[in-house]
C-alpha cells in the first residue's frame, strides 16, 4: 500500500482538469470541486458516457452557472469511443441518471435565487464550440463511415445500425473535441506537468486521444480516474466489467499501458462510500435553490440505485465525488501499486473485454505505475463531502 | 497489507495436513515439505483435480516412499466436486501434468537407490482404504444417480454423460473420503485448533466437506490454499477463473464464507515464482535417483508451460510449492485482507461462475477474514525452494 501525497509542494491549491460524462454523481463531483478551496479548476470537458457529449457539455455549463462559476472554461470532449463510429446512450445509464443526465431535473429551473451570472448561453466560458477543426470532417466522413458504421450503445457494439448522418455528425464532433477538449488536456500537461491532475470520471477516450496526439506528455501525465474494479465485482457484463471502462476498453488499456501515472478509483472503494437521503436533506435544508436542485436530482439517483440492487438500500455510491476527493487528497485511500491493463478481447486465452486487471507481461517488473485504491477512509470522506457541498448550498 | 506471522509460539514446527490433487507442482510442494525441518506433516490426503483421487493417493504414496517417508499417513479425499456425481480429468490438466500426474514419469522406476522402505503397497501408512463407510454406498447410489448423472470434466459440466457404474463408484469413494480424508481434517482441527494448518493445493471439496460435517471446527480452522486469482488473470474460462477453483466453485465459496481463516495463494503471486531448467539441473546434479525423478518430471511441466504461453518461457510457475512455503513462513508474502467469495452463477447481475472476488455483502464489514497474497518475495523463495529440495536429492 502506498500513502504517497500528491499535493503540489508549496501550493495551497491543486490544479484540476475535469473530464466528465455529466450524469448525477458526476455533477456531485463538480459541485464538490467548486466547494473545495484547494481545487483550482482549470476547465471542464464534457465527454460521452452517461449522456452524449453534447448533453455533458450543456450540463457542465448549466451547473457551473447555477453555482456561480460561469468563468470556468467548458470544453467539448469526444462524442464516441475510439472503437466506434458513433454513440448512443444505453437504457441502463438513463435509468440511473435520467434522460438529461441530471435525474430529469432541469438546473435552469433553479436559477432564480442562485448566484449564476445572469441568463444566456454562458458562451463567454465556452472555449471555441466552433473551433477551426470542427468543420473539416465533411470531406472525410464517407471514408470513415465506410468502415462499417459501428455504433456503441453504452459500450455494446451495434454493427450496421448507425445512420450515415449520425456518423458524419460524430466525425465532426470528434474534430471539435480534438481541437478543444483533447487539446486542452495536452496544453495543460505541457504547461504544468505533474502540477496538474487530469481527473477523468467518464470513459478514458479523451485522455487516450491526448496521449496519441502528444506522446511527449506521458512522462508528466498524472491521471486520477473513476472506473474499473479489481477486487470487487463490476456493474455490467456478468459483473466482470465496470461501466466507464466498458465504454472504451481500448482507450483505457492505452492509458494504463502508456506509462502515465494513473490512480484508479474503482468500485473497490466507491461502493464503500454511500450517500443517503439524510445527506441530501442537509443540502435541501441549507435553504438555497442550489441545494434543492442537488437534493431533487439525487432523489432520482437514490431511487434508481435502490431499485437496482438491495446492496444500495444502505445508500448510493459516491463514485465520481470520491475520485475528485482523491485528486485533492490522496490520503483518503490506500492504494495497491500494480501494472494494470484492460482486456480488449473475450475468449479462452484472451480474457474478457472490458475487464480491468493486472498486466501479466509486466507482473514481475519492479516498477509498478498504477495505483489502485483498495481501501478508503469512508468515515472521513462522506461527511466531508456532504458538508463541503452544503457550504455552497446556502 | 498484513505481514502477520502464523508460526506457533514456542514450537519449532508447524503442523500441516496436506490436501493435494497430486500433479507435478503438487509433488514439488510435497517434496518441499519433506525437505523443510519446520514442517510436521501429519498426513497427505489425495483429492481429484489434476488427476483422479485414486491417482493422487497412489502418487502421494509413491513419492513418500521414494523420499523415504512411508511413515506419513496417506488418505483418500473426495473423488468428485460437490456439484457433480462423478469426475473425469480434462485434457488440459493432462497436458500440464501428464496422464499419471507426474509427467508420465513413474517414481517406482527410481526407487533402486532411494531411501524408500522397501517395496510393497505401503499399506502401513494407508489409514483405512477400506474404512467402514466405504461399502455403504451401494444401496444409496441409485437415488444419487437419479439426480441426473452430472459429470465434471475438469470443472466443465457434462450432463447425462456419466455411466451408472461411474456414479456408483464415485458414491462409494465419497463415503470412503468422508470416513478418511475429510474425517482426518476434522480430527486434526478438533485436536490442534489453530496449531494445525490445512494446506489445500487442489479443489476445496474436502475442506468444505469437513466444515459441513463438523461446523464446530470453523472458529479454529486455518487454511492456506493454492487457488484463485484476484488482481491477475486466471488460467481458464476467458482467463476469469483459476483451475483449482473452477473444479468446485460451490465448495470454495462455502470455505470463503464460512468464517474460517483462509490465506489465498493465487496466480497473483505464483506467477511471480518461476522454476527454470537450471533449477531442475541442480536436483539432477545432486546425484541421487530422487533428483533425477524430480528433474525428469519437471521437464514435462516446463515443456508444457512453454508450449502453453510465451509468458512461461521465463520459467514455470511454482503454484503449490509457494502455498506450502507460505504455510510454513507467512512472511514470504504480503497479503491484502478482504472478505472473499466465489461466484457460482454466470450472467448479468449474477457474476461469472468460478471467479474469486470480494464479497459485496461484506465489503463494508470492518473484520476482513481472508488474506489474499498479492506480493511475494520471489527472490527469497525460489532459491530457498530449489536448495531445500536439492538437500533431499543427495
Amino acid at each position: 500500500m502506498t500513502d504517497e501525497t500528491r499535493r503540489n509542494d508549496g501550493r495551497s491549491q491543486t490544479r484540476i482538469v475535469l473530464d466528465v460524462d455529466t450524469g448525477i454523481d458526476d455533477t456531485l463531483a463538480l459541485a464538490y470541486l467548486l466547494a473545495s478551496p484547494e481545487a483550482d479548476l482549470l476547465g471542464v470537458i464534457g465527454v460521452y458516457g452517461n449522456v452524449t457529449a453534447e448533453t455533458a457539455v450543456r450540463n457542465n455549463r448549466d451547473v457551473l452557472r447555477l453555482f456561480g462559476r460561469p468563468d470556468v472554461p467548458v470544453l467539448h470532449g469526444m462524442p464516441r469511443p475510439s472503437w466506434a463510429d458513433c454513440f448512443e446512450v444505453d437504457e441502463g445509464c438513463a435509468r440511473f441518471h435520467g434522460a438529461n443526465g441530471l435525474g430529469n431535473v432541469d438546473p435552469k429551473g433553479y436559477m432564480g435565487d442562485a448566484g449564476g451570472s445572469g441568463s444566456g448561453s454562458g458562451a463567454g466560458a465556452d472555449a471555441g464550440a466552433d473551433a477551426d477543426g470542427a468543420g473539416r470532417a465533411g470531406g472525410e466522413s464517407h471514408t470513415f463511415a465506410a468502415r462499417g458504421r459501428v455504433k456503441s450503445v453504452g459500450g455494446y457494439r451495434a454493427e450496421g445500425e448507425a445512420e450515415l448522418e449520425e456518423v458524419v455528425a460524430a466525425e465532426r464532433a470528434v474534430r471539435r473535441a480534438e481541437a478543444e477538449g483533447v487539446k486542452f488536456i495536452v496544453d495543460a500537461v505541457r504547461r504544468y506537468g505533474r502540477e496538474v491532475t487530469i481527473l477523468a470520471t467518464g470513459p478514458l477516450t479523451d485522455v487516450a486521444a491526448a496521449i496519441e496526439a502528444a506522446p511527449d506528455i506521458v512522462d508528466s501525465l498524472r491521471v486520477v480516474m473513476m472506473g474499473g474494479a479489481l477486487t470487487q465485482e463490476g456493474n455490467c457484463y456478468d459483473l466482470v466489467c465496470e461501466t466507464n471502462i466498458i465504454q472504451d476498453p481500448e482507450a483505457a488499456n492505452r492509458v494504463f499501458r502508456s506509462g502515465a501515472d494513473v490512480t484508479m478509483v474503482g468500485l473497490d472503494v466507491t461502493h464503500q462510500c454511500l450517500l443517503t437521503r439524510a445527506d441530501a436533506q442537509v443540502w435541501r435544508d441549507a435553504g438555497a435553490a442550489r441545494g434543492r436542485f442537488l437534493a431533487d436530482m439525487v432523489e432520482f439517483y437514490i431511487n434508481a440505485n435502490e431499485d437496482a440492487d438491495p446492496m444500495f438500500l444502505a445508500g448510493s455510491p459516491l463514485h465520481d465525488p470520491l475520485a475528485a476527493a482523491v485528486a485533492l487528497d490522496p490520503t483518503l485511500v490506500q492504494c495497491f501499486d500494480i501494472n494494470m491493463m484492460v482486456e480488449t478481447r473475450t475468449g479462452d486465452g484472451h480474457g474478457f473485454r472490458g475487464r480491468t486487471i493486472g498486466d501479466p507481461t509486466r507482473l514481475r517488473k519492479p516498477r509498478k505505475i498504477a495505483h489502485v485504491a483498495l481501501g478508503v477512509d469512508a468515515e472521513r470522506f462522506v461527511p466531508q463531502f456532504r458538508d463541503r457541498v452544503a457550504s455552497i448550498c446556502r
